[in-house]
């Protein structure tokens, strides 16, 4: 059984990371399937998925650091020059963490752990608002 | 329903970022199945899977950038020591990148954005031609 | 049809690398299902799936100086601030590898490459049992 469905997720861009646990844990909960996968996708070229102990120290500091040493937001891009644009960074960080996620669930819940949360991360220059495709496959 | 298939890319390995959404898509629309998710994985340990924008910048010149920070292609290397080789630094950025991505599908279309593309990345030295499975799971 | 188990991995963890290929490749080929997906997800915010060449140059030195590049021991975390941590750089770099890997098999075997292995790498400061989840869907 295939279920498929969305979520919209508004963010202030600037490698915020947004906790989506909740609402899949919902979608999980509530599509009658006890046991598979939820496959995650975060549409477009600027944002990734990932799990963390989403807690502030994390989530609004360390994470961006270690994305600042791989891309820093005041280095060159040649991304920038093409297109006269500001996000070289967002795309090179985004494509870097990944857009898919997998996360097994049994008997209706996600397997995760107690300080595992399922995280959006928008390395964007701007506020977006962040459609991630949820699709459920199980029985 | 489950249809696994293979696509044989090209590449000439040193970073190559190599856009592998249209053969994807057409394996999608040409598989029968309506909704489900592709798991496409790529078979070896010198190159991995992710999305971006695919256009020049990005491609040829800002992703390397940022890999070259992560594992510098004249760094040193054990691995090299180890076996005389010289792609030390390949292997650590395919398993950083990672060789498997799960794109979902609805109606016969991939699930991505507009400015988002499937790609290859070829972190070995020399030319290669690779493997990447395609698996279908849909209804 | 859908089959969940999970394996329990004892590590040394400060990024140990353990190749876990053999008790997935078993569990595949014990599952009575020819063709599919295995979904592999780790659980816990301090470890991450990938796969290597596992070979002691890449596993005990190569990945660990990458990761070192991008989320230092010695670094400066808001988590360990907060919460009289040790592990920060290990939160960071398990976010960063990612939890989930996903691969496909065809007649009872993993479609993974001769040098490549699956393995899971463990960031945290101490040793951990750690449980991986290993979801098969297939036919």
């Amino acid at each position: 059984m295939i279920k498929t469905s969305q979520l919209q997720v508004q963010t202030r861009g600037n490698g915020q990371v947004v906790n989506i646990t909740d609402p899949v844990a919902a979608i999980v909960a509530d599509c009658g399937v006890r046991a598979g996968v939820i496959t995650l996708f975060t549409v477009g070229s600027t944002a990734g998925l990932t799990t963390t102990e989403y807690e502030p120290g994390l989530a609004n500091h360390d994470l961006k650091a270690a994305f600042e040493r791989i891309a820093p937001e005041e280095g060159s891009y040649e991304h920038e020059s093409t297109w006269h644009d500001d996000n070289g960074h967002s795309h090179v960080r985004a494509s870097l963490l990944g857009p898919s996620l997998s996360v097994p669930f049994v008997e209706g819940c996600l397997t995760l752990g107690t300080w595992q949360q399922i995280v959006l991360v928008d390395f964007d220059t701007r506020a977006r608002t962040r459609i991630v495709v949820c699709q459920i496959i199980g029985e």
